[in-house]
């Protein structure tokens, strides 16, 4: 969880829709803790097993929904700048760190 | 998250590791907290995701641990039943309840 | 690919449907060179990527008839070897390997 | 696998690398084949599923190569249109389009 510091200045991919991101994992906060309670009461594991993938489920789409933005938003821009100053290696950065961490989703 | 009421009676496979298991959902609930602190904090989209995958992957573990302990307890005394009664059908049950479970986890 | 030499004795637990199998993957090994056609024929990348998503669920599809005839036969017929045997550990190996195999499906 | 006739006249993100993909598909073609050896042969089903894992494993790799040629080629030329049209909707196609196909391979 290092902090990006050189990035700091720039809006973020995600700004428009921040209050969405922050209710949904609001809410899969709370899935967790439904998960967490259902052991404690030591509910049959295949129903448990059917909340974790539900979590995992709505966690993969948070992930999409912010590698949409990241494209759209940090990818396009790094395109424009790239142009601008000529230098292609600009927008390649940009779009190997892109690939890079839908890597880390599909693994 | 429909309440198992027929598996009511059976101890879960999970009960040994019941600590350990409501420790990590914990610490799986507070890394979801940390991820809406950086997204409020308008933390780089790049590094969200990094986190949203540190979290997918504690679920994982967290899965393929219930599905351990579901196949070497609910299983196994499954066989040992179906043996008993004579009625192979009822492991045959819990093994497609098993991979129906880890269809979900796969997708 | 290690071969599993200490296994070969038993008989496998998708024997029953092995021809099913060996069709699917026939089928499988076509849909890749179908791809392999589609590249060289220059043909759209979301197309292809479409494809591929395809192989990769049916891939999943076969995996996870593998884990279903693992658990109710070989981690069964373990189970009943242990109870006769009086060492539970021969079911647990049997659980644990198939647990690591899920691992790698699940990543 | 409909063609994507509209598609026709680009030129295709990949196509730097053709010859290099053509190879890696080649190759898990090959992968596939040997998968079904192993099961004509008996061998053991968890040495079954370990080479499917190496495969889907494969496929995921040419699914990653894909979208990054997709983004740092078709995105960026879109990139481009959209901004000399003064029409941001033809960013925005695409990378809905990129968005789409990545959801297929997180699932």
């Amino acid at each position: 969880m290092e902090a990006a510091v050189e990035h700091a200045a720039e809006p973020r991919g995600y700004a428009g829709d921040k209050e969405a991101y922050l209710r949904r994992l609001k809410r899969i906060e709370g899935q967790v803790r439904g998960i967490a309670r259902m052991v404690d009461e030591d509910q049959y594991c295949i129903d448990v097993l059917t909340q974790v993938s539900a979590v995992t489920k709505a966690l993969h789409a948070v992930s999409l929904g912010l590698v949409q933005d990241h494209i759209s938003h940090c990818v396009v821009s790094a395109a424009r700048e790239a142009d601008a100053a000529g230098d292609p290696r600009i927008v390649d950065a940009k779009v190997q760190e892109a690939t890079d961490a839908i890597g880390r989703l599909i693994r």
